[in-house]
């Protein structure tokens, strides 16, 4: 394929902005030719570094925005300030105006979102947006949503993310019916859970609709890679997330320690080294950056707001992937194979109905 | 201290018992020789065992049950067959009846915490028990609860469970005021999280009374170890348990995968094998068995029901050191410390009045 794929960079977005973010771009660039870039932001900040990647340069358009959103800023708050004016903002809007495939910013999550839904709107049929994290396990990359885009959900919303959720794993794994699991607890009998059993109901009936539902499943199923997209409520899922990261972390902390304790451990690691130092890279949590937010009429990445040009080569690989696999067609495709969904779009679910 | 501790214990719960209960106790007895144990079960498989374990022996009593309970038996089920007459109830019982110090049993969750709470009653103002983890971290071990003896959780109820951690951190720890944090999402605005919130406010006007509030904390707060005390809802507090453990079996395979890589690097594992094994039995699943439940009139320990003799000795001991630093009396005092507490503890909260 010699289509170019372009993707609409919020430039202001994140800690190190716009140099991280501008030496990302370069970095993504060799590794895929046929990438454009839309840099939203301060023109006399992005132009400078432009001329110090060259490669960069003619693949590249600058919009001049003079307003920045700042990370501790309230969704709402942003919103007020930045619709139509702000680097973030304007980046979504080159996807929404089809100048763009793909948005991609490392600027605060609750404002991104909250200006992605405003800009994007919801699919229709989609009650609200997920944020999908792609997942390394011990089989292979698995999808996990939702990472925190909304807090509670409903049966129906449960749905909704196993149909976003196949769509991506199908768009990134080229898996053709992908296996569902919804996260629960293994305590039979527990009360409070009936959405989740409710969900489980509805995804048995449709299975087969372009996903396979297999069942609940529980939090270590997630790093032993049991299902490829595992479903939750937002709240669980970025818990579960940050948990996960923080354990990875603890986990290699103990290691260093380990090596560094003897002599004999210290020549031993040199022996390793070369093994150590690919363990390294594949546990780097930069190389696994980029949320995806999913159920909006175009397509969003969130970057870790904290990384460098590593990490944004990173999410800006996952921007380009997401594009060229033509996700939102999968999307499409999926809600449309979803019988359940279709019938259940026009009326209440019990949940809703009692919650009402 | 020269008192005895006399544990209660299920030697019928679990996939390996009574086999591997009764050889943990033995292990448990060699670290710790003035324990004292109670053995619940079929005599006619446990006095064999206890032929097999001289040391052991003298020290044992053995109360002849003839109902086991199933792993999978339901918590209601479990209750209406067992009570007053399985080994599992039983163990409880003893605790109860002031016969042992504390009880422990590896037989299933929800049926543990079903009979433990019906037999044992929640105490004065305290509405509902939670299962608190010991949880290691880069900085020492901490307290996370609930781990889902309890799905949702209003204000009141976070709060309890604070002083119930805290209670068992200057018990474990002799930490005199440990810092207590709340789990939560980082994003700002959003919804569905007053109690969280709520519970903070109450947390922060009784900070000093027996713990330190810390405030909120994330998912990877938890493995750095930012507070000594981690609260949060029983169904997020499994999932980060489970995916915690998911986690660090995940990184423990990829680190054996690595250093099987290549020839180098299987002679660095030799060189740093000892360190290598000390990193083992520090991620040792089975040297951090036991869930307490906490908020009862008495110490109930679960241990994991798939571990083997060396488990149980680790859930022994850890049963022990309850006793022996005579948790409840802690809880007593820090509940006795806890002005806000015993303030509410007649009037309903604004979330518990909202939602009735």
């Amino acid at each position: 394929m010699t289509d170019s794929i372009t993707i609409s960079v919020d430039a202001m977005g994140g800690d190190h902005a716009p140099r991280a973010v501008i030496h990302g771009a370069h970095l993504a660039l060799k590794e895929r030719k046929n990438t454009r870039f839309v840099f939203h932001g301060r023109q006399e900040q992005i132009a400078p570094l432009l001329d110090e990647f060259p490669a960069l340069k003619p693949v590249s358009t600058v919009r001049h925005c003079e307003t920045v959103i700042a990370m501790d800023e309230k969704p709402s708050q942003a919103l007020r300030k930045g619709k139509g004016t702000s680097s973030m903002w304007m980046a979504i809007q080159s996807v929404k105006d089809g100048e763009a495939d793909v948005a991609i910013s490392g600027g605060n999550t609750g404002a991104l979102m909250a200006m992605a839904t405003f800009c994007l709107r919801p699919m229709e049929g989609i009650s609200r947006p997920g944020i999908a994290a792609i997942w390394p396990t011990l089989r292979s990359d698995i999808i996990v949503l939702d990472m925190g885009a909304t807090i509670g959900a409903d049966a129906r919303q449960l749905v909704d993310y196993a149909i976003l959720g196949s769509a991506l794993a199908r768009a990134l794994f080229d898996a053709e019916s992908p296996s569902v699991g919804l996260l629960n607890v293994g305590t039979e009998e527990v009360k409070g859970l009936d959405y989740i059993k409710e969900a489980g109901r509805m995804l048995s009936e449709a299975s087969g609709a372009g996903f396979t539902y297999h069942g609940f499943v529980e939090g270590d199923d997630i790093g032993k890679g049991t299902v490829d997209v595992v479903v939750t409520e937002g709240f669980v899922g970025n818990v579960a997330l940050k948990t996960a990261e923080g354990t990875a972390r603890q986990v290699a902390s103990y290691l260093r320690s380990s090596l560094r304790a003897t002599l004999m451990s210290r020549i031993g690691a040199l022996f390793a080294s070369s093994a150590l130092n690919a363990l390294r890279r594949k546990m780097d949590p930069r190389t696994v950056n980029g949320g995806v937010f999913m159920g909006l009429n175009g397509i969003v990445i969130k970057s870790h707001g904290g990384t460098d040009e590593i990490g944004y080569k990173s999410a800006l690989g996952l921007a380009y992937e997401m594009a060229r696999s033509r996700l939102m067609d999968k999307v499409g495709d999926t809600m449309h194979r979803f019988p359940i969904h279709k019938a259940a779009a026009g009326t209440p679910t019990e949940t809703e109905a009692r919650s009402a």
